[in-house]
């Protein structure tokens, strides 16, 4: 029997799904599992791909059923795990084999594996695209040394996802900046998700739309500006029939979110950063907010109902379309301008136009907008994005838009934290003087922590200590 | 001579105040600086005070001049300042000596600290109020084991500000707890402000008013709900002349924030507690964006200047006071809920009603409110602020004028991030029925995360997937 070119441990759904994408693009792949009867299972399912795919009982096995130097790719769940997998590998493993965390590791533990895999390679690349990006190309956000990306990257490529011919798998940088790359993505993705929940919260309160109408808004808006996979899904979703109650399966799930914590370190890491990303802060909030139902309920009761409803003449579909394009350039803003100061904090040159490239296709944020974001980036990676001729136009004629949606629901009592901080966001960076010189004088006055004056001196103190 | 009661090393500005006001309240004190010639200078000029003072040159005169056990506390630069005193001292010092880390420390930190001190006692003290408030009364906040506390306690109730012959120096907790509610602190800090500067900027470009009008507007609410220090002091830098403009202070001031770094830390540890905490987000964020200030320059060019001016038939000064006192109850409702949950986190038994108590006199927080608060907090700790009958009652009378002032400066291009995000939360926790199921449609949709069904069965999936 040949040796295959590559090996796979972790047979879960994601790690199922990518084994038969590498199969499926013509590479053999042999396969391990803790689980060993997932294996056979796995091989049983696989139809004719079974024969591209060589089933492994032992780490051993595995090891000698690949040609080297070896690659094998992790797809085990993030944290000890993966440490545990990498100290199993070690001693069955050569110089120059290759160890692969496909997983959604927090990218500060692949620096920290980076550092200590010794004479291995290492590489811990980003996989987005759920169960089917896996399985039919996903955006792949590869991070470790350029020569060993260099050495696996025809198989990536090949398995990831195609954008009018250019595949979506780009080596982003050394040590974890394929993993941070992914961490940015997935906070992008809990805003964006969020400001779709929050239109619909002013379709289905604001405006007394079903689940079905709502559905076609959707679906027409992907017909326009904001095509994109997550109203494609949105509109999807909203046309669900629950085969339960027989009414929208959407009125028929609970409003309690849940986390997997990827939003979360984006917040964290963007903290160290000193990086300003309100939008994606305040997805994360509302998640957290939407869990905590009984005190909600009990809100509800105390404060009363919201009035909700917003008269027709005052706010309508297309403006919520506007908006939502506005807070959708808002928030790809404060990611990209994440990235940027992470890439100058890890001195990892981070490239700004081609991430916007591999968000392309295959990635659950994958949308039409992202190829003008990736033009808009290529022009000049250094500039907020909001102040690229494109989307500056775009902005100019949404943001009126967006300021309506935002007064409204705050006037009738419908919560869009993401849209209104996208708002604040965007009025703080178009104004020269705001307000900070209030705050800088109370610093002075109560810790004599100085301020600039405006005529340029610095350090200065205000009169008041008497 | 006879021996000092404590120690103190570190004759900065916190320092010689803290030493001070040691020394007033009739305690002997030996002091060390590194630089000896700042003791010499700091004893020159402590006039009367001088004779309680023992000037030391080494840290083994210092350790010489305290009765054992000893106490000394550190008021050094936060971080390895901090970790290098201590060793340095650990040579010189005896089982059950005690050091006070009276310094800004990340609570992490101290912690860990607390874990290394071996056979010496350890206390870690939040100390807040400025210079003023170290010299004359600060607010004090220990953590460490109680016994330890219990033997210093004397000198730092004595030292600590008054509230109605209440001393505001409180033990916490175990370990960092005194620094973590110090840096919870901090945080509500940075949002009360940045809330009084999003209302000073309604005034100044919404109702274009002066800085000598909009002092006396702060003086008056500094009468009435709104007493406290951050009003009381706004209405004093408002009012202030600068010597060089002869115009007023504050519009000479440029407006970009600093920031030492204490709100960051609470908005990672909200983060990694998954609590919500969306107003001092949006307040470090402001910060943030404050110093862009080129950036926003040129946005505003691009963009050209927001209207900012409201009509005085749509909102006047009368409402900003009633959304400040909306936003501040919203703001502090989730410091105190991000403190319950670190208590449970922490195993902490964090004392959520005297933590309100200390802080109504001394420190930069201190206000009339947080009297209320700690009535509300001690009739139920386990409750949200804004649900306790007191304040709710406020809420009721209050959110109207909130929804109009974050309403009105959507609308004119004023930004409001941390009165917006506080009116989000507020109606995220009135509304029993949100819009996380369309997020959890989604999540389901692509990642088959599964959902709750409103009938109760959890795990649930769409019948999306064909």
């Amino acid at each position: 029997m040949s040796k295959s070119e590559i090996g796979l441990i972790g047979l879960g759904t994601m790690g199922r799904a990518l084994a038969l994408n590498i199969a499926d693009n013509g590479f053999d792949v042999a396969v391990f599992n803790r689980t060993t009867s997932k294996v056979k299972e796995f091989v049983d399912d696989a139809g004719e791909l079974s024969q591209r795919i060589t089933p492994t009982e032992t780490l051993a096995e595995l090891v000698a059923a690949i040609t080297p130097p070896r690659a094998i790719i992790l797809m085990v769940p993030a944290g000890k795990p993966v440490d545990d997998q990498i100290e199993a590998l070690r001693p069955l493993l050569d110089a120059n084999d290759m160890i692969i965390d496909a997983g959604n590791a927090n990218f500060r533990d692949t620096n920290r594996r980076a550092a200590e895999t010794g004479d291995l390679a290492f590489l811990g690349i980003g996989v987005s695209g759920g169960e089917d990006g896996a399985r039919y190309g996903p955006s792949i956000m590869g991070g470790g040394p350029k020569t060993s990306w260099d050495r696996v990257s025809h198989i990536l490529k090949a398995i990831a996802a195609d954008h009018k011919g250019e595949p979506c798998a780009t080596w982003m940088g050394e040590e974890g900046a394929g993993h941070f790359v992914k961490t940015v993505h997935n906070g992008i993705e809990y805003a964006d998700m969020q400001m779709i929940a929050e239109v619909y919260g002013i379709m289905r309160d604001g405006f007394g739309l079903g689940a079905a109408t709502i559905s076609k808004v959707f679906d027409r808006w992907n017909a326009g500006p904001l095509q994109s996979y997550l109203v494609e899904i949105s509109a999807a979703v909203a046309a669900a029939i629950d085969p339960e109650t027989e009414g929208p399966m959407l009125d028929a799930i609970v409003d309690a979110a849940g986390q997997k914590g990827t939003g979360r370190w984006t917040a964290i890491e963007a903290q160290h950063l000193a990086a300003p990303i309100p939008a994606i802060e305040a997805a994360v909030v509302a998640r957290n907010l939407s869990s905590q139902r009984q005190i909600r309920a009990k809100g509800e009761e105390l404060f009363g109902a919201a009035p909700h409803r917003i008269p027709h003449d005052i706010l309508g579909v297309d403006q919520l379309e506007e908006a939502l394009i506005a807070g959708k350039i808002i928030c790809y803003a404060q990611g990209f301008e994440m990235i940027a100061k992470a890439s100058i904090e890890f001195d990892w040159s981070l490239p700004l136009p081609d991430i916007a490239k591999v968000w392309r296709a295959g990635c659950i944020i994958r949308s039409a907008m992202l190829d003008d974001m990736a033009k808009a980036l290529s022009e000049d990676p250094h500039r907020n994005l909001m102040f690229a001729p494109h989307f500056a136009k775009k902005l100019k004629a949404s943001h009126i838009a967006l300021r309506q949606v935002v007064a409204q629901a705050a006037l009738h009592g419908t919560a869009t934290p993401a849209l209104s901080s996208g708002l604040a966001y965007f009025d703080a960076m178009r104004t020269a003087r705001g307000t900070a010189n209030m705050i800088q004088g109370q610093r002075d006055y109560f810790g004599r922590h100085g301020f600039e004056h405006i005529n340029g001196s610095k350090d200065q103190h205000g009169p008041w200590a008497d």
